[in-house]
């Protein structure tokens, strides 16, 4: 398998199970090797007392939007942390995209920096995400299990 | 009107507008001048590929709380950056309670530090958000205006 | 040894190879286990292009505050990052002092809150470190082999 | 003026009053509208007590660059917070680098990412750091002030 099939099959397998991002309506539009990108529309629901789209579903989209992107190496790996800056409101209706790529992949860690954007490519937020390696991975790479 | 007071109307008024906290189920607990703790249970649909709840969900209970915290002043403020680091897992069925207090409050800026723990005491993540005053109140502080 | 025996003693060694803390004019008040307390003088070679404090030695005062509370039990451990909130310049002859706590210590990594305080005890930034556990020990902790 | 003119006239003047940066040996390699990029050598005296490059230098040389690239527009600009990650550590002798650029730039805040780098181009931190716009200029730009 080359590093883009193994990406495609751990995001596959990872958001099949992924109930908390299908819930919430995200698509997952694109994934390579240490890359991501997701969509998903602000619904009503996700409004806060002010009126606007609750940061925590910003942050929400870019998280597993990094989560996709910190596993596409088919070696599980959990947030440890991240920050977040909200440089603009959205609103209920706007389509938001996150993507970003790996910043650095070490051994035990990894960062990656995610940009959110709306329909009309104006900067919504940026997150850097720090991902931890767990043990596990989402299928066998032994040659001849794959078939 | 004590700052008690008018913690407490704020927070009423801003909970009702509050789609995203209310579909979540989370629940206000507490309110006091740069203070707040509210609770959440971890629903199956917050889980995420790893059947672990979704940091995402964990992140925003803590927001939420961070809001009604940096909003007890009835002077409106929107997060303008948070970040989060996950110390334990949570899972479906787990209620969540986040707690936390003001550490910093500017003309323009404020820092708040939230703990999440779940039903046993046990610490799941750590959050500090920091807030932006923006124009607005949620009542009219002038007297006679309350009665 | 009692945790506070091993934490100064720790400190001790720690402090009498920490060229960098010394030669900026920094004090150990205290350490405990978990905790830390330092004192710094702001220098006229501290100062920036806008004639305050740079932000580098306010986050270096708290950077080795937040080192001496992570290593203070007898366990390495290094910075693996840090974020600071600054919210007041400090100004050349200012006295900064640095406390803080532990807040969460893991197998493999641990989370520390520095406030950094003027000699008026107003507030001058927020520093919140995650440490990481290498291998290696201050001192031998045998019985036996501490006389 | 072109903005690179006023971008370089900006980080001649700040550099000048920047004690701090000179004191520590940095070196402004290059400063463009929203980017620039240093260089420092690290000291025997900025290592710690694990005898490594103490990460608040790693900070410092971080910082620095963030402040030339976000005030290269010659409209004054400080730090309101930034957080590092460390990736490898560095070492006596070792010849850092960072360089880094806007990622955003609204009314009253900026955020800009920093990569350090030692000398064989590996990378040892990431920074990222938020700014907020001050009153003041570093140079008139009224037409006829300037020749």
């Amino acid at each position: 398998m080359t590093p883009q099939q193994k990406a495609e099959a751990a995001a596959k397998l990872m958001y099949d199970d992924d109930r908390a991002s299908r819930a919430l309506g995200m698509e997952l539009l694109e994934v390579r090797p240490g890359y991501a990108r997701m969509r998903m529309t602000v619904r009503v629901e996700f409004t806060n007392g002010h009126g606007i789209c609750h940061g925590g579903f910003i942050f929400l989209l870019a998280d597993s939007t990094f989560a996709f992107a910190c596993n596409s190496h088919n070696q599980r790996a959990v947030a440890a942390g991240a920050a977040i800056d909200f440089v603009a409101p959205a609103h209920e209706g706007d389509v938001l995209t996150a993507e970003g790529v790996e910043q650095h992949l070490g051994k035990r860690n990894g960062v990656y920096d995610m940009r959110v954007t709306d329909q009309h490519g104006h900067l919504i937020a940026l997150f850097r995400g720090r991902s931890a390696t767990i043990k596990g991975r989402f299928f066998d790479e032994t040659p001849g299990e794959q078939s």
